[in-house]
C-alpha cells in the first residue's frame, strides 16, 4: 500500500542534511542544517499538496484536505532535530512516515473524510535547549511559550532568536490545536522488540522522567602544591554523585538513570576543579517508583555534601509523570498492525516523544520499529527498508481508519 | 633597600588586566590580555634603562648593563601568564620583584660587575598550551622549538599562530642563553610557610611531575531505553579513574594526584557518554615514588577497562625529574634572608617553575613567599606587601652578591 523504496530513499536524502563520517547525522535544533531540513521537507509537503503553516515556536503543520474541512484532522509527525552524535531514523523516520502517508493517499486517489495533518514539532531531543518536546510541549500548554522562547544554549543563545534567525518563528498561534486522533512512528531506540523478534510495537505509554541540573561548588587550588588533605575537589565529589545515579537506577529496575551533560570549572589541568554543572535524568515507568529515585537522589546528594564538604545545588526542572495513551488509538495500532500480518506486542516507551505530549489534548498512540542492536542516539542507529515499510504500513492503516470514523 | 609601595602599586596595576570579579585574574597565554601585559611590562622596563628583546618561543629578555658586558648575566624573573581562574601574584610577583630589583638598583646608582637580566618565559601555566613551562623549556632544550609552535589549544588554534598575531614571535634565537646564576621569586602557592609562620622559603629543588592525556572510549546510547545493564558509559568509567587518581596519591603521600581537565562527548544530558578525554597529573618529589605512582595508574588502568568494557587509552606526554637546585645559589639565598633577619626554611617546590628548566644550563634557586591559607590558581589568591617586600629584597641582595662574582 505505501511506496517503501520512496520512503527509504526520503530517508536517505534528509540524513545528507548533516550527515556524518560515521554515518550518522548531526542537526541540532535551530541550527542552519536544522533550517535545511525543514526547507527540504516543506518543499516536498507542498509538492505532495499539503497546505504548510507555522507556528509561534516553530512547529510546522501540513495538511492534507478532507472532505470535511470542519473535523479536526487525524494527525501525525514527530521531529527533524538529532542528537549531537544522532542517527539517520530517530524522529525523522516518524516525519518522513507521515510524508509517505500522504503520498500513498495522492497515488491511490484516497479521500479521508478528516483532513490529514502532518507535524514537524521543534526541538524534540532536548539536547541543544533542555528540556526535550518542547514544540509539542508548549502546544499541549505543558510549557508557556515565552519561558521556552526565553531558553538558552550552552553558549547562551536564546531559543527565541535562533527560531528567528532560521526563520521559522511562525505566525500560527500555539493555542487551540485539535487532533481527531494522533499517531507517531518512531524508531523504538531500545533492544526490546528486536529481543522478542517482532516487527512493530503497539505503545501503550511512556515512563516518567526526571531532568535535573546539579551545581557542585569545591574550592579551586593548585594540583602541585595543595596536599591531598586540604583539597575541596569538586570533580571527585562529582564522581560520587554519577556512581549514586547509577546505583539508584539499578535498585529500582527497571528504571534509568544516566549522567550525559557536565562541565568542569575552569577545566584547566593544574587547577583542582572548583565548579561542576552537570545533568541527571531519571526514568521509571512507574510514577512512584520515580519519585523513590527522586528522594533517593536527595539523600545521596546530602550524603555526599557531608562527607565531602562539596556543597551542590539540585535544579529539578523538568519532571512529568508517565504516559497512558487512549485505548482507542492503541488498539487501532494493535488491528492495523494484525490485519497486515506484522508480528507485534506492547510496549512502553522508554524515550519522551512529541506523543506524550500530544495525548495531553488528543487521543494519541504511537508505532515503534526495531532497530540494530536496540542502539539509538548514536551514529550508527540502524534499521532497515523492511522494518521502516512496516512502521509506514501501519500507520497509513491506523490513520486511515480513523480518517473515516 | 626596594621600594616596597612601587612594588605594590605594579602589582595592582599589572593585575587589572585579566582582572576578575573575585579579585583575580585571568591572562591566559597569548590571547590579547596576555599582550597587554607584556606591552605594559616592557614600557616599565624600558623607562628603567633596560635594552628589550624578544626571542622565538615569545620569551622577553630586559637587561640592565653590567660594567663588563662580556659577563653571562645574573637572570631572574618568572611569567605574566595566568590560570583561567588565577591571582594576582603568581608569577608576576616574580617578573615584577625583577623589575622592582632593577629600578632600586637604578635608585641607588648601584653599578654591577655582571649584567642584571628579567626573563618573561612564554606560558609557564601550561593551562591554555600543554605542557607547563614552555618557554623555559624551549631554551633549556627540553622541547624542541617546533613542536611547542605547533601545539594546539583546546579550540585548535596553534601556538605559533597565536605568539604572531599577539606580535611575540620573535627574532632572538632560542639557544645559547647563559646565566652565571638564575633566581626566581614567586608565591609558595601551598600551605607550609603559613603553617611555620616562616616570610621566606629557601628552594632547594621541584618535585618531579608527570602528565598524561587519558581517552576513554565506551558507546553512545539513549539514556531512556537503554537498560542499565547494556550500557558502556565512558563518564562512569572515568568516576572510577578519577578516584584512582586519588587514592594512588594519597597511597604516596605526600605525593599529589589531580584531574582538572575532562570534556564528556556527545555531552548531551539524553545520550549514555561515548568518549571522555581528561587530563591527569601526578607528583611527587621522590622519582622512584612517581614512578610507582605511575606504575599503579596503569594497573588501574588495566583493571578498570576490564571491568567496564571502556576502553582507555593513556598519553604520558610529559615528564620530568625531581630538580636540585645549585648549591651556591640556595646558599646565597639562604644568607639574603639571614642577613636581612627573615625568617626562613628550606622547601620543596610543588609547582613547576621556569627555574627548574632553567637549572638545566645555569646555576639556580627560588625564593618563595608565603600566600593566604596556602591558595593559588584560585581568583582569591592573596598575599601581603610585606611578604612581597621580603621577598623581593632577598632577590636584591641574593642578585647584588652573585653579580659582582
Ligand atoms: N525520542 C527521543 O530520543 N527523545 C528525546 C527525549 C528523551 O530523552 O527521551
Ligand atoms: N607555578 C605554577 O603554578 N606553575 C604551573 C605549572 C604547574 O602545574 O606546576
Amino acid at each position: 500500500k505505501i511506496n517503501s523504496d520512496r520512503l527509504w530513499d526520503s530517508l536517505m536524502e534528509m540524513a545528507k542534511i548533516g550527515g556524518t563520517e560515521k554515518g550518522g547525522c548531526k542537526r541540532l535544533a535551530l541550527t542552519d542544517l536544522d533550517k535545511q531540513g525543514r526547507e527540504l521537507y516543506i518543499k516536498w509537503a507542498e509538492e505532495a499538496g499539503c497546505s504548510v503553516k507555522v507556528d509561534a515556536i516553530g512547529n510546522i503543520m501540513c495538511t492534507r484536505p478532507g472532505e470535511d474541512m470542519s473535523l479536526a484532522p487525524v494527525g501525525t509527525g514527530s521531529h527533524l532535530d538529532t542528537q549531537p552524535t544522532g542517527g539517520k531514523f530517530d524522529g525523522v523516520f516518524g516525519v518522513l512516515a507521515g510524508l509517505e502517508v500522504v503520498r500513498s493517499l495522492n497515488d491511490q486517489n484516497i479521500k479521508t473524510k478528516h483532513p490529514v495533518e502532518i507535524s514537524v514539532w521543534t526541538n524534540e531531543e532536548g539536547s541543544r535547549f533542555a528540556p526535550a518536546m518542547m514544540g509539542s510541549g508548549v502546544v499541549s500548554g505543558r510549557f508557556g511559550l515565552q519561558e521556552i522562547l526565553d531558553t538558552t544554549d550552552v553558549d547562551g543563545l536564546r531559543l527565541g532568536d535562533e527560531l528567528e534567525r532560521i526563520g521559522f518563528a511562525g505566525e500560527t498561534p500555539v493555542t487551540g490545536r485539535k487532533f481527531h486522533a494522533f499517531f507517531e512512528t518512531h524508531i523504538e531506540q531500545g533492544p526490546y522488540l528486536e529481543a522478542e523478534n517482532k516487527q512493530i510495537g503497539v505503545v501503550t505509554g511512556g515512563q516518567g522522567q526526571r531532568w535535573y541540573n546539579a551545581t557542585l561548588l569545591g574550592r579551586e587550588s593548585h594540583a602541585g602544591t595543595t596536599p591531598m588533605h586540604l583539597r575541596c575537589d569538586a570533580l571527585l565529589a562529582s564522581t560520587q554523585l554519577i556512581q549514586k545515579v547509577e546505583d539508584i537506577a539499578k535498585a529500582h529496575a527497571p528504571g534509568c538513570g544516566t549522567v550525559g551533560f557536565m562541565q568542569v570549572v575552569p577545566n584547566s589541568r593544574n587547577t583542582i576543579p572548583g565548579k561542576i554543572e552537570m545533568s541527571i535524568d531519571l526514568r521509571h515507568p512507574l510514577d512512584e517508583e520515580l519519585s523513590a529515585m527522586d528522594k533517593a537522589l536527595s539523600e545521596a546528594i546530602a550524603e555526599i555534601e557531608s562527607a565531602t564538604g562539596v556543597a551542590i545545588q539540585l535544579d529539578p526542572f523538568w519532571y512529568y509523570e508517565p504516559i497512558h495513551f487512549d485505548e482507542n488509538c492503541v488498539n487501532a495500532v494493535r488491528k492495523a498492525a494484525n490485519d497486515l500480518g506484522y508480528s507485534n506486542m506492547d510496549i512502553i516507551a522508554g524515550a519522551g516523544h512529541d506523543a506524550c505530549y500530544v495525548s495531553d489534548f488528543a487521543p494519541t498512540s504511537m508505532i515503534f520499529t526495531p532497530c540494530l542492536n536496540g542502539i539509538s542516539h548514536n551514529e550508527i542507529e540502524s534499521t532497515t527498508q523492511e522494518e521502516c515499510e512496516a512502521g509506514c504500513s501501519v500507520l497509513l492503516n491506523a490513520i486511515v481508519t480513523m480518517a473515516e470514523q
